[in-house]
């Protein structure tokens, strides 16, 4: 399978980077083809603007989408971008890697998304959800947070993570086409040992290695 | 009264960008004062790191809560944070005016949430939801979408946008002690006649004239 892994977290050193190494790890040696989009390390902006694109269609109003479907004809979009892109189309499953923060995405990865998930190229023209671009692809969220697992509970002190994510899960990754497995959430590791840490990277790794058996669940809508 | 309003988008031309100015204007017309952060004249960066900061608590690791505990200590925020949390302490209301990207915050503005909310100042230590730092104020949410209003009610095509918004309006405003007033929701303006965008500008002004006899409303919990 042809896989391709997004993270971002400020340390490399955090348990975010081993989720991220581990599960490269153990989907190359399992033998499949796996790329990735260390956002940090790539110092990636997230800030969408002309910079998108190498081509302009209007400039006199900077209209996002507008330029974006230019760009999808004229293959105008950056460098950096188009490579994002490529990967996104290459792979059969799509994992990001990262820390709740807000009840969302970190700013790095939701500008990637931003500025990634382009309109014409990444969706649109009656290409969203059921049609999306990317049906029969698959996607994963593996995240940690800050908060133990009851906060994240129906009646909690945040409440039920699934609609914490239903933005993630059905507004992005549904909305272009991704079937969503059930996410991988490691609760609070700040508060673990060692010891428990350990326990819940070979979790993940176990489950990786036989994620091609998993089929999508149903993420909710609103 | 005074008045914190944070702005985002990346065309100054933009409906957004007017939305924002007419706020401003009938605002200190009306006697209140008024304090802006127009992220994209900024030039904001939204990506969280040590620049956060001008302490260092643990340079071997950055965990930033950690940081963010240790520079509310020592006064160690950045200048440009700084001067953001001073914004936010001032205001009786905080209005954010932003297009909804992908489900939620762009970038840019999520970005100002992860640096600007910083733990031990903002929220922590026992102070958040009904005990939160800021209870007591008041917040706004004003944003445009791209979809029309009938894709936004539950059973439509996106699903019900109060869902849409909990995890700004619960998850950040309400978690820091903001109560939050209604959301203004200009839906599709992209699709308006410009008749139709003077109509809503109006609208919004109108109801700023009488945004002090407000009271909050139940954004729901999870």
């Amino acid at each position: 399978m042809k896989i391709f892994i997004v993270y971002w977290h400020p340390e490399p050193q955090s348990f975010n980077g081993s989720m991220f190494r581990a599960a490269c790890k153990v989907l190359i040696d399992a033998g499949h083809e796996v790329r990735t989009s260390d956002l940090h390390e790539m110092r990636f902006d997230p800030v969408s603007s002309r910079k998108n694109f190498t081509t302009v269609k209007d400039q006199d109003y900077f209209k996002q989408q507008i330029e974006e479907m230019h760009a999808t004809e004229t293959k105008g979009f950056s460098a950096g971008l188009e490579a994002e892109m490529e990967k996104l189309e290459w792979c059969d499953l799509m994992v990001w890697q990262f820390p709740l923060w807000w009840f969302g995405l970190p700013a790095v990865l939701k500008g990637w998304v931003d500025r990634v998930f382009a309109m014409g190229r990444i969706y649109g023209y009656g290409h969203i959800y059921e049609t999306g671009v990317f049906r029969g692809k698959q996607a994963l969220l593996s995240l940690t947070t800050g908060g133990q697992e009851e906060a994240y509970r129906h009646g909690g002190f945040n409440g039920d993570i699934s609609g914490v994510l239903r933005p993630i899960q059905r507004g992005m990754l549904e909305f272009v086409g991704f079937g969503v497995l059930a996410p991988q959430i490691v609760y609070a590791p700040v508060r673990m040992t060692d010891d428990e840490r350990a326990q819940h990277l070979a979790a993940y790794t176990e489950r990786l290695l036989h994620i091609t058996q998993e089929s999508p669940f149903d993420v909710g809508t609103y």
